[in-house]
């Protein structure tokens, strides 16, 4: 949560100016996201998200994840729409940092999500992978298989400090993967990072997904895998199995998995719960004692990982597997 | 800028259930308000702040808050107002704390505020204080002139730490102010915090004063120097006397000052700007290093009350003093 740059009214009202989204009446600073500073604004038209990109974003990647966001919602997402200008340029300047305007998506994230949004999100993200067809900018995934190395790297002589003997096991796990990581399977833009303060509901059903600013190009398949990593488990780490079967059954619904992305679930999920626990302890590492933020506990994904590794089969997921049918002619 | 309290969807529509407030869409954690947690709902009906009381408010004191805002607004003062419940009280129970619903006042603070916005904040102020009149609930200050001494005995042994001399220099004032203190002036509820973040503007016109939880009983005039000292200092803490003259003009044309109160404006002024030091100093030395909280310079309202000690008058303020009239007859 966090605002990290203050604005003046008269700066924002200029910013404004150049939009046809009516007249300011109030913004306030919320505490969401933790990259970007966010306002929610009210003008005398409709409410907006207005976030200012801080220096973590690269400039480089904007044009890509507003581009992506204006390409999924007019492919029929439900995300926020980023406000052109009357230039038709998404993008402006406001206290220094580059700024967008942005369409405000009512709805509120689940604290305790039950299998049938599971469900839900299963078939958003599938939409979205359809969705993000014929999008023509292209992100690299930083932190696909090829950027965990260098992350480790930065981490490994203090992994012992959570716990003894960490650093010898991830090192053996990226080994692992590194070697066994599936090639060969549909790509396209995948969210990467769809956690459930990442989904709205309205009246108990989806209403949009929101925060783009992870999404790449990467495989779909590895894209589901963080969504069983991000949704399915409790909150004693335990994997539940119902909500995992919901995921994926509303996944296939929108968009069936071919035999190979099944097979490729596994050894995905270990990757992903691989890439959050090593961001998680790095940043476990590099937060200086007495900071006043929550840093997230790295043993969440270490025991997620472990979870994966007794996999042997997507089916313990809860994939319904293709059984002999029996026809039964009346 | 805090968020201290998350919430879940299912206990907020759970609060919301007793009130008419409309069908919860949305709510966000807004960063402002450093003592409770905020956030911005958005309702089928209409925007409203929902606000938790963390453990710094006394909750005895409640009543008396929630029951103000809802005296001013009934007698005529644009301020946010507490929406009651279906059993008419105003104040309910989320996650563990009390909690009150609020009318959402569009608006936004001045970063800049300029002298004809003071003029504007001082006739707010004097309207405060005639529509208190009558409220029943009573809340002493705490933080007045027999509240400071408590206060600095905390703080004296490492003043000299701010700038040296400087415990032996607050000694002294608090011992001026405890002997030259005025009384037997008029009373009644003051706000106590009217500092710019907390008077709303729309189309360059006050349109509201928020955040009550400062007000309660005390010399009316020591209010108005409090926003003198709020309001009408640059940037470099150097006093602009045409803001001034603006407030305390704005003051009169809504509820005119007795000569008593005039002549004890200066020290009045110094007295608020202790208050402010203190405070200050209290959170400066108190701060743990490395906490992500902007720590505010006490030096500022040490030269403030450094320019307040040279006063002679109120006419150094920018009051227009009576002068003996020529009428002219056309």
């Amino acid at each position: 949560m966090a605002v990290y740059t203050d604005i003046s009214e008269d700066e924002l009202a200029k910013f404004l100016s150049v939009y046809d989204a009516g007249n300011l009446m109030s913004y306030k600073g919320i505490a969401e996201g933790v990259e970007n500073s966010n306002f929610l604004l009210h003008t005398d038209k409709a409410p907006y998200i207005l976030t200012l990109y801080e220096k973590r974003v690269d400039p480089g990647d904007l044009p890509f994840f507003l581009g992506l966001m204006q390409h999924l919602a007019d492919h029929g997402l439900s995300c926020p729409l980023p406000v052109a200008r009357r230039d038709g340029s998404l993008l402006g300047e406001l206290a220094g940092r580059p700024a967008a305007l942005i369409s405000f998506l009512e709805g509120m994230w689940l604290r305790k999500p039950e299998a049938r949004h599971c469900r839900e999100v299963g078939a958003a993200l599938a939409q979205m992978h359809l969705a993000g067809e014929g999008f023509t900018i292209t992100r690299k995934n930083a932190l696909s298989v090829s950027g965990w190395r260098p992350l480790w790297d930065k981490s490994e002589s203090r992994a012992d400090e959570v716990e003894p003997g960490l650093a010898a096991e991830i090192r053996a796990e990226l080994g692992f993967l590194e070697s066994h990581w599936p090639s060969g399977l549909p790509t396209g833009v995948i969210h990467a990072d769809l956690f459930p303060d990442n989904v709205f509901f309205l009246d108990d059903h989806l209403s949009g997904l929101i925060d783009f600013y992870f999404a790449c190009n990467d495989v779909l398949a590895y894209d589901l895998s963080i969504c069983l990593n991000a949704w399915c488990f409790e909150k004693d780490w335990s994997y539940n199995i119902t909500k995992g079967m919901a995921l994926i059954e509303g996944y296939q619904s929108v968009r069936p998995l071919s035999g190979a992305e099944i097979d490729a679930l596994p050894v995905f999920a270990r990757g992903s719960a691989l890439r959050f626990f090593l961001t998680r302890l790095y940043d476990w590492i590099m937060t200086p004692p007495g900071a006043m933020v929550t840093k997230k506990d790295p043993k969440e994904y270490l025991r997620k990982l472990r979870f994966h590794q007794h996999v042997r089969s997507a089916a313990e997921y809860g994939l319904e597997m293709p059984v002999p049918s029996m026809k039964v002619t009346v």
